[in-house]
């Protein structure tokens, strides 16, 4: 608590999301109790990852390459070009194993609210990709909330701009998987309905 | 997702309290977003802390030198000493200003389920402290858990034996302030109520 070393260990403990100072505190703690499996692995990893944790050049994805694995995988589709807010969406759709294509970061959503334009989002460089001619289809992955919805419009506009004769496709939305409609609002309800499929 | 260096750095930072390994990987893109004034400074104050910080050898708090700054401050009352679990409960009651003696920190309570007995507590530097016969109260500051009542009488019956002429006192139990009766257990009004005190 005296000590200047510690407060500041747990004040930069508790800038991340999810921590805050009681349990930046505590977890600064047990980082100290177990010092030598955790405490110090953990300062050596995020020393060598501020080095070795790079940008993907192409699609904005982290890796330790300057193209990541992704991109760098000849293997996978690439006439197929999946568009997401951010690397977290990315990963999610990894972890799903469902898709095989390239990803696009964009970085995040237009919001007058917050003062985000075209300009800070990485659109430019999804049209140069799409420009190239290679892309057949491009899913517009981004989160089903108002500001993610505007750029899917936006973007769509833009796409068909550079190329008229692409796919341009969206998640579907509807009930979850192991969901009970009891627990669901009611926009989702009424599209789970709209987009009701017919038993084959 | 793919990378090992940053699965591994995802999987040390879900080992932290209160860090799952959703959120892990939360933060861990939240760090690599701030690389120069988050991931950086934390991973180097990590890698000093391993090797800077250490366990006062007097009473077991936290501190970069040998002997912690509560132990080496003259000023504070040498005669009282205010024995606590852990060091995060040390810091707490520094935190509240209210204490301004010395400390002891057990380092945990007797469990028998955990397998926890006297010898794995700093049970014996406690009596050593009291018995040389500075100290003239203890404060059994514990949790008030099954754990810590049952410490607390062991502690006090091991004080004994080593010195009977002083004072041994645990904090009050009651209404915590700006408590609202309607919402506390009835094991704690029931102690208010016996310990109510008279108006003056």
């Amino acid at each position: 608590m005296s000590n200047s070393e510690i407060d500041q260990l747990v004040q930069l403990l508790s800038k991340l999301p999810g921590l805050g100072s009681r349990s930046a505190r505590r977890a600064m703690l047990f980082l100290v109790k177990h010092r030598e499996s955790l405490l110090l692995p953990l300062g050596q990893a995020l020393v060598s990852a501020a080095d070795s944790i790079k940008t993907c050049k192409i699609c904005g994805n982290l890796d330790t390459t300057e193209i990541c694995s992704v991109c760098a995988n000849e293997a996978r589709d690439q006439k197929t070009l999946c568009v997401v807010e951010d690397v977290s969406d990315l990963w999610a759709l990894e972890r799903a194993g469902a898709f095989s294509g390239l990803y696009h970061v964009l970085g995040g959503t237009l919001s007058a609210l917050d003062g985000v334009g075209p300009e800070d989002l990485q659109i430019e460089s999804l049209l140069r990709r799409i420009g190239e001619g290679t892309v057949r289809e491009v899913i517009l992955a981004l989160n089903a909330t108002v500001d993610g919805q505007t750029t899917s419009h936006y973007l769509a506009d833009r796409i068909e701009e550079v190329s008229g004769d692409l796919t341009i496709s969206y998640l579907a939305h509807g009930v979850p998987v192991g969901g009970e409609l009891d627990y669901l609002d009611d926009g989702t309800l009424a599209t789970a309905l709209k987009s009701r499929r017919k038993s084959n």
